[in-house]
């Protein structure tokens, strides 16, 4: 039996529980609790870095908000493009020069933009979010980096909620998250 | 006569100017293009880590979305706790534990949010955003630390745009920004 890494229980103990967030019945998992904790964070990171050094991944996309606290740090340690993905109006090429995508999530219908040119014809990009809950949104962001011709190589989350089974509906998209957590 | 660093002007060259965004007459300065380089993405986490090192900084704070993209890196790097600082309803703690603060900005009135118990009394903490326009996000943020009783040692930006004078309406809160652009 291999033992389980320290740091995931160290990550996993450094996430606050709040309950009733956004709406009621949902127990929304605060990550901003394994920020506050320097090595929590650094072990989110290291285990990611980890994970991707030997995949070839050529971008790193991260989801706004919480996906660009976790994708940056991971696209320094990594050496490649980190690649915002926003919600929409925010993107400077907004007029002209982003695709976007319109999606479920476990709260909302939303949409996400990303640059035209940001990821290239043939690259290989890996999506970060901090939590999977419906997996809506990284359907989308998969969709959105096909539209320009590149490969959605996996997801990576610091959190799934197991039970809202996003995992099934992310059409062949591989994830990979740190730990499980109870969403509901 | 000090040479100028080279990894500013990398840095300066990586900015993407975007004109008419998001109103006429600004010209936006793009960071996302900074991102795409790995090497200038580094160097502005190192040209601040460098700056900031012996500073006793006790947390980083950054400001929803940009700010994010920049300060987690350099809270990382400083081994502190990263505070994100963000817009109102998107803390999990909402409704209970967050103080918030409004403030108008180049474009907008706005507001910000930040969790109480995430900054200590008396702690040392440096802001971080991608840019400062008029200065207002950071007053706020600056008013948010005050307000539980914390010290808002700095403010550092990657991009000053100098003729809107944001700087002399910090309020005596020094400023640290790597390069100057022309904003209109």
């Amino acid at each position: 039996m291999a033992a389980v890494d320290p740091r995931l229980d160290l990550i996993s103990k450094s996430i606050r529980v709040v309950p009733d967030f956004p709406k009621a019945g949902i127990q929304f998992q605060d990550v901003t609790t394994i920020l506050l904790n320097p090595e929590a964070f650094q072990a989110t990171t290291d285990l990611l870095v980890e994970h991707y050094r030997d995949q070839h991944i050529d971008v790193v996309a991260g989801f706004e908000a919480r996906g660009l606290i976790f994708g940056a740090p991971l696209a320094l340690a990594l050496k490649v493009p980190f690649v915002p993905l926003r919600k929409p109006g925010k993107l400077p090429g907004t007029r002209s020069a982003t695709v976007s995508v319109e999606y479920k999530t476990e709260y909302s219908v939303d949409k996400i933009e990303m640059h035209i040119g940001a990821v290239k014809e043939g690259q290989r990009v890996l999506l970060v979010d901090d939590l999977i809950a419906t997996g809506g949104t990284l359907v989308a962001g998969a969709e959105l980096v096909r539209k320009v011709g590149a490969i959605p190589v996996e997801a990576a989350c610091v959190i799934e909620l197991p039970e809202l089974e996003g995992r099934s509906k992310l059409d062949g998209l591989p994830l990979f998250v740190l730990v499980e957590k109870a969403g509901i």
